[in-house]
């Protein structure tokens, strides 16, 4: 436990069809987005097929290293759907309805349409708490700091609007960006010469091609807002040094 | 190395970016889909940030458990971009300028264009062997089974082509889909006891809402076209018989 890096988070994204490629996953950015603006920084993520030994392991890796864990997909009523087992399985617990899950979700079926299948997404493992769906109703779950969630994006997405207030942020990383119609290999030696100087600032350099042109967008991260804009203000002298044409981007 | 499944691979997708969710990959999908052309399904995928304790854990675990490792971002020319390195001391090699990559870099730039910083571009661990980059010259790298890659994607695109020739995959993994305008909970558990009748087709079940309207996809999966092609028939016949609208779906 007091291994956790305080302020963290790991994501784990659960299904064959994002490790096949036929579904292209939006939720890791989106989830990591969400997080930051709280102060939690996602640090690392993965993605495992729906067999349950592969998620309890990566559970049970990310649980006892991150504060956070949240995971998506595999919470529906059909077959496939194996996450509320395994993280029982994870935590060696029982899995089984929860009784406010079942009763919400009885009542929300008209007589005869509270079917087997969709009494299964109200299992959870045996004591976690729900976290509400006003979108389809069928909850996520919490166990310790494990968020369990649906794939879903506009499911998850109210999911995790609740699960946000309940989590311990530090200081939300600010980012500045800086174009440059430039390629890297003409700047890269002098910002590493920067970066050095700002040890407290991480700076990252991504190329892009855009209209025809290519450059790169500078990406100045820290907590202290002086000190990103310090850092920018000398990103853009050392580019317009180099002949460049530095310009503000979005961060 | 005899405990690597064969024809399986991870993919391992290195930087920051991603996981602040300023990028949103679109690489894991497209790697997936071209493996499976050849036979290598990927049956894990992480993402870690530019930190080379983070690199040489991943690649590690993964390269001991997978037949293939394929690695993308990090191997431009800027202080951030880590990987050649962080795979030199996953391996325990030293990392140096390899004299092939050297040469063919030295030659494609205009005198005095060769900076220092696209010379770290042509570094790699001792003795590894280069994936041609028609692109933009700079390669991308191979060490054992570790396939190593650039991240942007049109980059990563021309390499991934110079690597598919050099794997020995299985068979394809074949799919068919079924879309039906029913809701999960209606065929959850028929569709779990046709999973049964068919242990060697993977099934899987996928919500949508298209054009306003809730349903689902039935995927089959499977290396036996005959076995797919059954699977499908009993999914319809199910599907239909349950008063669903059952369709053929490009899969």
């Amino acid at each position: 436990m007091s291994q956790r890096e305080p302020h963290t988070a790991a994501i784990l994204l659960i299904g064959d069809e994002i490790l096949s490629g036929r579904t292209q996953d939006l939720n890791l950015a989106y989830i990591s987005k969400k997080l930051n603006d709280v102060g939690v920084q996602v640090r690392e993520a993965r993605v495992v097929p729906d067999i349950e030994s592969e998620i309890v392991a990566a559970v049970n890796a990310l649980r006892a290293r991150y504060a956070y864990v949240f995971t998506t997909g595999g919470i529906g009523p059909t077959h496939d759907d194996i996450t509320a087992d395994s993280i029982a399985a994870a935590f060696g617990m029982k899995c089984d309805f929860h009784p406010e899950a079942y009763a919400m979700m009885e009542a929300n079926y008209p007589p005869g349409e509270f079917t087997e299948a969709r009494k299964r997404m109200a299992r959870t493992p045996v004591g976690a708490a729900l976290i509400p769906n006003p979108v389809s109703k069928a909850p996520g779950f919490r166990v310790e700091n494990v968020f369990v969630m649906a794939g879903i994006p506009r499911v998850m997405h109210v999911m995790l609007e609740g699960a946000l207030p309940l989590l311990e942020g530090g200081r939300p990383v600010l980012s500045r960006s800086v174009g440059v119609h430039m390629p890297e290999g003409r700047f890269g030696t002098a910002l590493g010469e920067l970066q050095g100087r700002f040890p407290d600032i991480g700076i990252g350099s991504y190329p892009f091609l855009r209209e025809g042109r290519y450059g790169a967008s500078l990406v100045m991260r820290g907590t202290d807002r002086a000190r990103v804009d310090a850092a920018a203000v000398a990103v853009h002298a050392m580019l317009a040094e180099l002949g460049g044409d530095p310009f503000d981007e979005t961060a």
